[in-house]
């Protein structure tokens, strides 16, 4: 089968690869319908040292059930199905916690032996406490915005209930990048008054407002941080969704919270340690990590169901699966938000 | 009227200083019957450089209203009142909101022209928002629990608060100092099931036992955390109620907090960053500051009159204002846990 694979920073290829195929009794393949590009995987493709072997790419993917293993009790073949980022076993202590990104037995696409998800298909451990089955058609309208839920939506999401949105407050949603507007999403949904977004791109602002941004503020650093307390009578805002993980956007997240808030931090951190100061004296709470996807999907999906929620409108432009490379070059050069690949 | 002066690194004196007098309309002047030196007074005693000047010291009392200003509305002279370490207008949003720590009018003792609470009487700002009438008598039993309501009680539940203790859970209690001895009291008050004591001196190891510790973990650094995840089915703690504010104790808090759990630190920090990783890929949520006692007063009072929590035994020395210097000393030398000043 057809999948892709990274060298090395800048250097993605779509190559045959070997089938994907039953191994453990608990797994199932899915023949793949849909998948993104994610934000992650720039992080790799800015940074990664050349590997002869390289590495198989991809944790965001819809698709048919093409086989099931002997021990898959609720998954069958032809049905349609979501995956979150993460594999989990659906029955620890954690998962039963709803935080399968902590399962005992969590695993990853396109490392130990498991299929990315930038293929034809994947080999999906532990099926049926990973997979959630899709009441759709596998070309309904709404793909888009399902696939979402897959990574981008639900980690959007895992920002505003780790900042602790709340109906009436403020909520202030660093990165305007596909996560970040995912965030402006969630922080509306979960009541938030006003929403002020920090993102300093027109198109990517202009969704944003779309999507419920109240306020924006394109400055950085400290006029950044002094804007948004002007915005907000010189408190800052109950909740700060950090979606971008860079040193100074962790920075900014911590000096625009209000006393006795949280940030809720989703970026993968790029940088190794935060200071102390900017929020413990201000009895600020700062949580968040990777988002318990597998969670949210059954949460989420009424919403996207019911249009009463579209994140998938932060895809704005779709490739074929020969064409990856040129979306990993059109979103790194922030050509385009976020990516989709058409089968 | 006598008070408390550091004048430097292991340098306190008792001193004539200007009597406390009401200076504004919304102020009151407290005769002093009981205060207590803290944790925190360790640190400038340890550290604090020559000052021709001083500073006075102490934010632990309670004393007798001796006079109000005209604006004072809900005290009288002759009332037995307790005072949180920290002055708080009382009408402000934070302080409407309980986080009077972040009041936009706070302001400590022993500065900006406020007297300590280590000497014969203070005047206070905002009386009205600062201070808690105490329904007992000024040599009642109960008056050393009811003086750790000011600061190390109210930080122990603090703590546990900002870790979420919650019946039923696992809670990790790093430095059996008198505020972690606090804070094992707040666990258990809190419903905490298991309660680890991370310390190593055996008078305060035996108290904490007293106050509900379950188990001990006397190891420190990786040992510790090892220890910890032995005594927790392999999983950590879901509250750690950091205590001391070092680098390595809040390192450690990290290391044994359960994925999905929370730190919460009260500990003065001593440390400039703490390190990303340990908390963000088990979503983790770090917590806590200074501890709002003024909101805590009033929910903690009723279980110290009901002689439910006996806070009061952290204090295992007793001495007179005179004695102040050597109280420090004793505190300093690990000879006593806390000391109380009875007047």
């Amino acid at each position: 089968m057809r999948a892709t694979v990274m060298y090395g920073a800048g250097d993605v290829r779509v190559e045959t690869v070997p089938d994907a195929r039953l191994v453990e009794p608990t797994d199932a393949v899915v023949r793949v319908t849909r998948a993104g590009i994610c934000g992650s995987d720039l992080w790799p493709y800015k940074s990664m040292l050349p590997s002869p072997t390289g590495r198989r790419m991809g944790h965001e993917f819809i698709g048919v059930i093409e086989a099931v293993g002997d021990d898959v009790r609720t998954l069958k073949p032809g049905q349609l199905v979501i995956a979150p980022f993460l594999i989990s076993d659906g029955t620890c202590v954690f998962c039963r916690e709803g935080l399968q990104t902590s399962c005992v037995h969590v695993a990853r696409y396109g490392s130990d032996g498991v299929d990315g998800g930038q293929g034809e298909a994947v080999r999906v451990p532990y099926a049926d406490g990973t997979l959630v089955v899709l009441p759709v058609g596998e070309d309904d309208a709404l793909m888009p915005s399902l696939l979402t839920l897959t990574d981008v939506m639900s980690t959007g999401h895992h920002a505003a209930v780790s900042a602790g949105v709340r109906p009436g407050t403020v909520a202030a949603v660093v990165g305007d990048g596909a996560v970040g507007l995912c965030g402006v999403i969630a922080a509306r949904r979960c009541g938030a008054e006003q929403i002020i977004l920090l993102g300093r791109h027109p198109d990517r602002i202009a969704l944003g407002k779309a999507f419920g941004a109240t306020d924006v503020v394109s400055e950085r650093g400290d006029e950044a941080v002094e804007q948004v307390h002007q915005l907000t009578g010189g408190f800052g805002a109950h909740s700060v969704l950090e979606c971008v993980g860079l040193q100074d956007s962790v920075l900014t997240a911590l000096n625009i919270v209000r006393p006795g808030g949280a940030v809720g931090r989703v970026g993968v951190p790029q940088e190794d340690s935060i200071p102390v100061a900017p929020t413990f004296w201000k009895n600020a709470t700062v949580g968040g990590g990777p988002a318990p996807a597998r969670a949210y999907i059954p949460q989420l999906l009424p919403d996207v169901l019911g249009g009463r929620i579209e994140p998938g409108r932060v895809f704005d432009r779709v490739v074929s699966l020969d064409e990856v490379p040129d979306g990993y070059r059109a979103m790194n050069d922030r050509e385009a938000i976020k990516v989709l690949i058409q089968y």
